[in-house]
């Protein structure tokens, strides 16, 4: 049975409980809480030296760590991830930019904001935040006009990827309002089978 | 024949750059100039919302950006790209790690260091940028000390990522003084055939 080692406050590790859900994939959840410093731990570090949730545990002392490469584990061989070489590298491309022009920039506005409660000393980088997640978003719903999903007509792992942390950016100060294709395929994900909602934390 | 929009100053442009030299892959290269704001012309916009280089051309009106889903797409079958699955995730998964944990840091220090000569104002965040830097060097090291390449026994994609911006680290203001294992791979790479250096500018 895989163990995954994770908090499922965190988009990222919500990403993984939410294909594990899809899929009916039974599994351990083991709580790192990164606040309390347990991802910088030895123990910890030997499963992935980098420091950072969620880890996959395939078996033990065989540990796979980056949240858009455990989803590509679990999913190749599902309808979460499409076979055609053209198809799996769009699925790629919107996992990328998820990691560098989207999680950088919503997730950390949603962090400043909601857990660390907008200090004075953060706004000016928590405004430049906002910015970089409005581009992102803009991005999005510019994709989501002409298509039903990311990549193809079926859900797969870069619209997990990309929900993560969209449909909870009002957290971070963002308002979905003028991206109504966005808004559109929220809804879709969220009536998804299997869908399992982000706890609120 | 394929056609590359980038800037061979780019690391993540390099990249494909160099996969393409091992691969012997006949190509165009189109130089986009971001400096001079050639990546957010409404015609670049049209391959690439996300308005970044690089973007690979498969066929007139048919574009593929993000470098590491550009690798993937090159590398599906060939030696340069793990066939079993868990290999493949364990590409991806150094990967994502090139993306989120070491390019926005040492290639970033690199920028401000080299191409905006480190103005006082921006000391601060370079000094950020370089801890970070080093927190990414040493999870390399730890990995190259006991493994001949990221994934495998074989140079893979995963190498090719990780390389673009380790390489020129030293312009970023970093010394692999302390890395023996990553210089070790950088040589490797280096006499690997078909290399093809980075151009200096």
């Amino acid at each position: 049975m895989y163990r995954v080692y994770g908090d499922l406050l965190s988009g990222n590790c919500y990403k993984i409980k939410l294909l594990m859900s899809y899929l009916s994939l039974p599994h351990e959840w083991v709580r790192v809480d990164i606040l309390k410093g347990e991802s910088r731990t030895p123990e910890f570090l030997a499963k992935n030296p980098n420091g950072k949730i969620p880890v996959l545990e395939l078996e033990p002392g065989e540990y796979l760590f980056e949240s858009n490469a455990i989803l590509y584990y679990l999913a190749d061989g599902t309808p979460y991830l499409p076979r055609a070489k053209l198809d799996r590298a769009r699925v790629l491309q919107w996992q990328s930019f998820e990691q560098y022009s989207h999680e950088p920039y919503i997730a950390v506005a949603r962090y400043i904001a909601k857990y660390l409660g907008l200090p004075a000393e953060r706004q000016s980088e928590y405004e430049s935040k906002r910015a970089g997640g409005y581009r992102a978003l803009r991005v999005m719903e510019q994709r989501l006009a002409s298509a039903r999903f990311f990549v193809g007509e079926r859900l797969s792992i870069a619209d997990i990827s990309l929900y993560a942390y969209t449909h909870v950016a009002h957290e971070g100060g963002f308002s979905l309002a003028e991206y109504p294709a966005v808004r559109r395929w929220i809804g879709e994900i969220e009536r998804h089978p299997g869908h399992v909602a982000m706890p609120t934390g």
